[in-house]
């Protein structure tokens, strides 16, 4: 060992050890006749002192030690004079009897420090360098113990965690396959997993009860801000369960996470909202429950006055920003602009003060009398010094969702959306359907596996769309942190939901043939969910990106800055692998 | 849930509570008026009973019941009259009440029993049948224990566990990579991790200090009988120490599986064992020391007296067989037609007998006179009722691994390779290169980032193949269970091992250049190792494969049977790939 000791452990009962420390300089100060230097590990940072009147020799070494030098000091603890309360070290310091450079350092292209002057770019392409800094490490050591914990809790529950192919086949259902071409197999290819949902399914059909892995997928997606082609789920399933039971242990679960990784107590069951409520009231299938602003509609109370965007409107509706009657015409404005944003794509927005003396005043204040205007504010519970904003459209969902960024919004502007607050709930009873524009057809809102609600069944041959499915969502601040179903055991059904999804028989065959076989030799009834661990570290990190709770994350072309991957191949390479490279011309 | 209780779980107390259990029919046998029926879930087989006289129709539904039926079955829990001491629930049983047949299910091809009669492509192809087997789903649960102790060991000595990427780049070094094409960098491709080597690496350089993971890994190799194409490490390292402090720490994770996951208790520091006497004494770098038979060298007794084969040779080595003379001439001839098979190579084989009267008898009788040959069976050790194996050869190695193979031999048909006594050492002190015919240069023993011995660096300039490198293995049982070396942290010696293992400086720099410079800023001294999990897990559970401790294995073409993975592609992903596959010509 290089050390007998962290630069986070020592204490003033150590004082008067002999110790040996190693770690990264982080500062080095010289005080007339002394030179004090921060030396820095994982575990903290300790101070070291050398006085001149010591060991000339040994004060002037450490006078040229560069930042990030990697350097080994023996000596030994002592009490300080002026203490340091905001390092658990700051008691003690070590008088330094030796010094050894392990390594020197060029001097890094940013600093080192909580806030660095390294940008994005830089930062990622010295991704090493990044991870030195606490903000960054503490991300990783915060998702190491949820993943512990994680592991805990599951295994306590009779959880077997078991490693399922990284190496599939490909089911172009869905988001895009990476594929991996086989050279003992020419002209073939696997797919690296966009979840292991079907084998973890087969995992129920060989009897294994309760399953979980915190295992990579893969999606090959065009990459949004937020994305990652790969990224890390925790994926779990059981066997002879019903919604309720799977709700009730992963909601055990995340009040384990939460009191043990975030010391918050939840002693409350989650809130469970069906989607269509989730959609009535929030606009959004993940609402943030941090703040009220739930939607109130206003069809009855606003049409016919004569007001054309209104009278014609499919939906209106509003929310009440509480005390925000002070916003000045500029921020209106701006909350108009956001909401007409092309990603937004409102087409206006209506507001409404109301006064101290209870009057309201509205944008459309010459289409409707005061009593109107009154009875408005009173159907939406808004009081003296209340802002109300109100959209509407002619397709209900899209004029929803808009009110749901302008919800998101507000909640921002009025601090309502604080990071140490978190809301939970489950989204429950989600349409088993959805229809594709682009794809004319009904595609699964979950995915094909899914189980319709026993009473919908019915309605798979009479009105497929109405059919509700038995899937979920766990919903913490407005992300979607985890989602699952109970999936279809039964062969025949299987058949009749990839028949509703425009499969012909023999492609079903095809590409989910091993499936709807293995259920023919008694599957049992089973369901499950699947974490994003990504997203769930971020939100307890209080991140803005998944990025940073990522060790070697990639950029938004996909590509690692640090390892320049990925890269040409070699002709050697792609021989072997009986493949061309075909660009399409410049 | 679908039950109160699982079929592993009651016992006498719970006489006279009503239960619901469900699972598979194990097994159902008519006894006159009644009917029992095993029922099987992943935690036992609880027997249920159905009385006609009780319940005619219940008793005849139970009758109808086919093997492997989801059933649940709801009733009252009784004492049997003829107890079971075989099985945890054998004093009990089930007096149905209730009876739900919850999937029924084709017969399956083969039995779900302890021995099955499936042959293994079949048992692949339905590997979620043969999954419901108690010994292959053993083998998982054994894996899961061994996962979740190896995390709870590293996680208490301070390591994280942090994911390396699986979307990494292409280092023809080494074995093949697997490759992933890139949609959104058209004609470049990723590379699967072969390990996550220099990842770790940088992972020290980032100041992490301890790191583990238990990972997926990825070689495209020609599959031998023991290998997949995907096989999974626990990756580690650490920063800030030498060799003994990683063999230490290690070796107690090693005891601290042995003792949690097989009850046994090693006391003793594990033996170590240099390269070069291992490959002395055993002819191999991964000796199984359960049992002796250690080589003697006899060039100085058996040279010189005119048998032509020993007195070319440059080697003559035999081993002891303790109480192996009465070996008769047909078992003799069948180990020298084992040495001489052509994966093994040797010429042929002397040997001698010691007979109860001390007199030596050997296959080369006519050479020898009995003094000699009684001197030879001193040096050896051998006594009265002991056969004597001989080998020799023109090339050391050589014949030393042929002499290995025949101890391997005998020792199993001696018995002596108990699976349930364990034998573990750390080989050390490795050759840091090993000379390559096939590439006429030579090549890193273990990989080029691994340190050599400071003793032996002025020794890379003047003779390199004599170079020992700070690398250890460790071995249980004749298999490398484990690997790992002290790392080279400084840029300019790992320039000058690119150098000697022929690398230009611009190749070094392409392919390994993120590494290099990140040693530019203060890398940490740092070593570490990986363990194969396949391997372990197959050694605790007595396997002869790691296939039947992994779920869902490939086969040796590298195909998944059951998925039948891998596929061609759509046309269409092809093309948004920008691939063309060009096959060889038939």
């Amino acid at each position: 060992m290089f050390r007998t000791n962290t630069c986070g452990e020592l204490r003033l009962g150590d004082a008067g050890r002999t110790v040996t420390l190693a770690g990264w300089v982080q500062r080095v100060r010289k005080m007339g006749g002394m030179t004090f230097l921060d030396l820095r590990d994982r575990y903290g940072i300790t101070q070291i002192v050398f006085e001149s009147s010591d060991n000339e020799a040994l004060n002037e070494a450490a006078n040229h030690l560069g930042r990030e030098y990697v350097v080994q000091v023996s000596g030994t603890v002592a009490e300080r004079t002026s203490k340091n309360p905001h390092l658990p070290t700051g008691d003690i310091e070590i008088i330094a009897r030796e010094l050894r450079v392990l390594n020197p350092s060029e001097v890094p292209p940013f600093t080192i420090e909580d806030e660095s002057d390294g940008g994005d770019d830089l930062r990622m392409r010295y991704r090493y360098l990044d991870l030195r800094r606490t903000p960054v490490r503490r991300n990783l050591e915060l998702r190491h113990r949820m993943t512990m914990e994680v592991r805990r809790y599951l295994d306590s529950k009779g959880f077997l965690e078991i490693e399922t192919p990284m190496l599939v086949g490909s089911t172009p259902e869905g988001a895009r396959d990476f594929v991996v071409p086989s050279r003992m197999n020419p002209g073939q290819f696997y797919a690296l997993p966009q979840s292991p949902q079907t084998l973890k399914q087969l995992l129920m059909v060989s009897g294994m009860d309760r399953y979980f892995q915190i295992v990579k997928c893969f999606r090959d997606e065009d990459l949004r801000a937020d994305r990652q082609p790969e990224f890390t789920q925790i994926d779990c399933e059981m066997s002879f369960v019903e919604q309720n039971d799977i709700i009730e242990l992963f909601e055990g679960m995340a009040k384990h996470l939460f009191k043990t990784i975030r010391g918050i107590e939840l002693t409350e069951p989650f809130l469970r909202m069906s989607w269509a409520d989730a959609m009535k009231y929030y606009g959004s299938d993940k609402p943030d429950l941090r703040f009220g602003m739930k939607f109130v509609e206003l069809m009855d109370v606003l049409k016919g006055y004569g007001f054309g965007v209104f009278d014609n409107a499919e939906y209106i509706g509003g929310i009440v920003a509480k005390g925000a009657a002070h916003y000045t015409r500029k921020q209106l404005d701006e909350l108009t602009e956001y909401v007409k944003r092309p990603q937004i794509g409102a087409k206006g927005l209506v507001y409404a003060r109301v006064g101290e003396d209870g009057t309201v005043k509205s944008s459309v204040d010459k289409f409707y009398t005061q009593e109107v205007l009154r009875a408005m504010a009173d159907k939406m519970g808004a009081e003296a010094g209340d802002l109300i904003l109100i959209i509407s459209g002619d397709d209900t969902m899209r004029a929803r969702k808009q009110l749901c960024e302008l919800r998101l919004e507000m909640g921002r502007r009025l601090g309502l959306r604080d990071k140490d607050k978190f809301a939970c709930l489950w989204v429950v009873d989600f349409p088993m359907f959805e229809w594709s524009d682009e794809e004319q057809r009904l595609m699964a809102m979950h995915h094909p596996f899914t189980h319709p609600k026993d009473e919908d069944i019915p309605m798979l041959d009479t009105d497929p769309a109405a059919v509700r499915a038995d899937a979920y969502d766990m919903v913490i601040n407005g992300v979607e942190v985890g989602g699952g179903s109970i999936r279809i055991h039964n062969a025949e059904l299987q058949a009749k939901m990839f028949e509703i999804l425009g499969f012909t028989p023999e492609k079903a065959q095809e590409q989910f043939g091993f499936l709807m076989n293995a259920f023919k030799y008694g599957a049992p009834p089973h369901g499950g969910l699947a974490y994003g661990l990504d997203r769930w570290v971020s939100l307890f990190a209080g991140l803005d990106s998944i990025r940073d709770c990522i060790a070697f994350p990639k950029n938004n072309s996909g590509r690692d800055v640090m390892l320049d991957a990925p890269a040409p191949l070699d002709q050697k390479q792609l021989d072997e692998l009986n493949l061309a490279v075909e660009l399409p011309e410049a």
